[in-house]
């Protein structure tokens, strides 16, 4: 009976099932736990405030022995975001390719880290531990140097393939590693875990190399005009060929955005942009060369407010402002919930007269792997069991689908939630239980002091805000000695409702002077009282309901 | 001098514009002004607690005994949805076809007015005023009885498209009346203003009438499958095929959500909507049915949170419980802004078992002109001057594009803003001054009430929440009698943060004995001193900036 046991591997989510981003997963093996990735996501439109979404992690807060390192597959913030907050908890070795290293490194600076453990791996190369052997292996993703993680154990091999595409002409010349992919295979892998993110679009995703096609032609065609390209900051590859073009057309290149400077420098630095030595400019030197001359990359490719694009397109930016004959490239797919911030972003370009390209397939390709390329990593890594990973349920669903369209028998998929644990070997496989998970909020410096009271107060106050009622009362006789003042705040215009003002105050005053009369001290009661009339009054004449606190002061 | 400005026409926008929706224009000859539409836009994000926005009036109340109607091309919310409080501050004749004074009639009863002048007027009929003639022309659109405005003028006619596609097999049978225009061309249009909406997209709009196709695919495929299918309420020509194809299918139909009920009987009444007699079946009586003799005609289309869609999708609905194996088909496009909200209602839908089909050219076609048929259009009017309408900044310029494409002169076009006026006579026109304009926002029973201040509390609240910090003191000594209080609400979990209120307590403390000390009794200054103080403390503590609201009770 215990034997048996012993011999059995659990894999759970901690995140990124049934939702995009936070991805993080946890596989066990006898008394040794590896995660793979610790990643964010950003906050719902519900989460008012909030800064970012990370895992709850005190499976491994309370298993914290048995872990033996983070091992990640690339350096986007849904991989690495959540580093900073769980180091602090389980201060654990981490393992990475080159650039995710190096990325998490600026990372671990902003937040004042310096003692934790990293180390760089090497495609192909294996870390060993006692029960388990993890190993790198190199796919293809919108940021270099991604990569699958193949976990060896004496049942099998468990194959998480992280996020991937399969571009069979990747800007780097390193195509996905389907030789070990196949060697893998012959070996046995007994579960894969596979990115869903495109599982409901039919074909193949694009070569990257198709946008470098894409950005030729338009510079070709704007051969007058200053040029502005906005994308992820994170998207290397895309980075380069941008680069590569301005070459072609002899342009210099100046980075805006704090987060574009910073992935340049590390790139850079790294060897994973190859810029020649007199191409990129200061921005401040923008105003020594001509239009033609010039290529900015910048920040904001999904509208977010305050990024360098935005400030642009608003005049709010220091050093660069858009004008007429600009040329801006928009060199991304929004986000689901950023339409309405990048279209609002492009109607402020427009007008101020530049010509915007935006939404078009020759200028970006996704990330992730389509249909068609799914199916060839199913063929490739042929396991027994699968586990849909990395997306919203509907993705997962289809995800599995198209797994049992390649002939996968129903039981042998499992499309899981966050916190299901699913107890394998090489024979069999079962969601056995759950774990602890959720969201755990960050905002500001606190992590996890924002919860569901909190959000619903927010939310609360940002519909309808407030009304606050000051009255001060003699303990001794009950007698208002002060009061009652109304203070309110996001509700109505103070100065245009006297009216509505006044009329409170006399609700109030009559709950006060019943209560008086009454000799009720109960400041409770009293509260509620002056709570629940004040509703129905505001609601009445209003149909509005602010949040309503009543104070008293007792002397 | 005199003389040349009485021949002026004056044409202005007072919403839509630079935007998507809140569709006014306003038409003003010698000394008598028509509007054309009256709409409603739905609140921005920034715009928290808002329900409705409506365009500022101003000009018309200023002007209202000029106004000789209120003219509507059709009967969607963003042309008609301002009209009860538009009404209540000038109460002129409203003039429309069948439908959209029927659709306008259930809007009035809902806001209890009923002695508004509503007048039906034919397609081809026409309006005379002393110096104005409005007449109304037949095209097509996603709602039946839409039209467009001719206004005729002594200098010429004014051409308003309203909102329109160009479907040559319209499910009703009536086609854009194209002789009607060829007509009024060959008199001479001097200006055109046309729905910009789908300027950005090439080719044309597919026929309404594909859908019923799709749809009777998507039946014929799920014949043991209940049915619900969610749309716009307002789109009749699309309820009119889900019937149908109910029909075909020997299926009875139920109806759910408010605005569908509202809608089905007023069109079903004016003749509409051709239901067979024992087709509608009632909500409550889906039970006494089999899956496969049913289909659920709902709202929810947007995923808006309390839709009939969505509560069905949350088990929050009274009368409908999703099932595994009930098909759910989305005949909708999202509406920029709404596609997390429809997706979060998807995935639900996947994990109830539905099978879901959505964001399928199948079974959904907009309503609006695509280039080519914006191209016919202008080429049928052939106007002078043209004003692109109906559309944000990057819409009306790319229809400004295509005017140019098509042979017209920059110089004739006029891209203009709400609140722009536009003076012209048959030989000139230019953009003369502006008039006021703005957005007024409604907020349950306040119009125009909640404004940039109550806004920006409502998001500072929204994001930090609050601290109000109580003091009683008294008149005379100065001396602090009761207090300092704290409550705070949105901002932490108060049970969990008793350090940082203690501390808070103290800074506040320190604040008011300085005072004290001091003999201050200015609380104005006060007050100020324990905001800023306790503001930079919470900073540095959470690296979160509340609301903080210090009370001065004076006993």
């Amino acid at each position: 009976m215990l034997k048996k046991n012993v011999n059995k591997i659990k894999v759970m989510a901690l995140g990124g099932l049934g939702e995009i981003g936070k991805n993080m997963t946890v596989i066990e093996y006898r008394d040794e736990i590896i995660v793979i990735d610790a990643g964010l996501s950003f906050p719902e439109d519900e989460m008012l405030g909030v800064d970012i979404v990370i895992p709850d992690i005190t499976y491994l807060v309370k298993n914290r022995d048995k872990i033996k390192g983070i091992f990640i597959t690339h350096g986007h913030e849904d991989h690495i975001g959540a580093l900073p907050y769980v180091l602090k908890k389980i201060n654990v070795p981490i393992y990475g390719s080159k650039l995710s290293i190096g990325l998490i490194q600026v990372k671990l600076k902003e937040h004042k880290m310096n003692n934790v453990r990293l180390n760089v791996v090497d495609p192909r190369q294996v870390i060993k531990l006692d029960n388990m052997e993890v190993e790198f292996i190199r796919n293809n993703h919108s940021i270099p140097d991604a990569c699958s993680i193949a976990v060896h154990t004496d049942e099998g091999i468990i194959y998480h393939t992280g996020d991937f595409k399969i571009d069979l002409t990747p800007i780097s010349g390193d195509v996905m590693d389907m030789h070990r992919i196949c060697e893998l295979s012959e070996k046995g892998v007994i579960l894969m875990l596979a990115d869903s993110t495109n599982a409901e679009r039919p074909g193949s995703t694009m070569s990257e190399k198709t946008v470098g096609v894409g950005l030729d032609d338009l510079f070709r065609k704007a051969e007058n005009s200053r040029i502005i390209v906005a994308t992820f900051a994170s998207n290397i590859h895309r980075l380069q060929q941008i680069m590569n073009t301005a070459g072609h057309f002899n342009r210099k290149v100046a980075i805006s955005g704090r987060s574009m400077v910073n992935v340049v420098s590390v790139a850079k630095e790294l060897g994973y942009l190859e810029i020649p030595d007199d191409m990129l400019i200061d921005l401040n030197d923008i105003g020594k060369y001509q239009d033609h001359e010039l290529v900015l990359i910048t920040t904001g490719s999904q509208g977010e407010p305050m990024s360098a694009l935005a400030r642009m397109a608003s005049s709010d930016h220091k050093k660069v402002e858009i004008k007429s004959g600009d040329l801006v490239i928009i060199s991304a797919h929004p986000i689901p919930g950023n339409e309405k911030s990048i279209s609002k972003v492009i109607n402020f370009l427009f007008e101020k007269g530049a010509e915007v390209v935006y939404d078009d397939a020759d200028i970006h390709v996704s990330g992730h792997a389509c249909q068609e390329e799914l199916k060839l990593m199913h063929r490739l890594v042929r396991p027994k069991f699968f586990m849909p990973a990395h997306g919203e349920y509907r993705m997962l669903k289809k995800h599995s689908e198209i797994a049992q369209e390649l002939g996968m028998n129903e039981e042998n998929i499992f499309v899981m939630q966050t916190g299901d644990v699913l107890e394998l070997d090489k024979n069999s496989a079962r969601v056995s239980g759950r774990i602890p998970t959720g969201n755990i909020l960050v905002d500001g410096l606190g992590v996890g002091d924002v919860g569901n009271i909190v959000l619903r107060d927010r939310k609360h106050l940002s519909e309808d805000g407030l009304m606050i009622v000051v009255v001060t009362i003699s303990k001794e006789e009950g007698r208002v000695l002060a009061g009652p003042d109304i203070i309110s705040r996001g509700f109505v215009y103070v100065r245009e409702s006297e009216d509505l003002m006044d009329g409170a105050k006399a609700i109030i005053k009559q709950v006060l002077k019943e209560c008086e009369d009454k000799n009720i001290k109960e400041w409770a009661y009293l509260k509620n009282n002056i709570k629940e009339n004040l509703k129905e009054y505001l609601y009445q004449k209003t149909k509005r309901n602010p949040m309503i606190l009543p104070i008293i002061m007792e002397v």
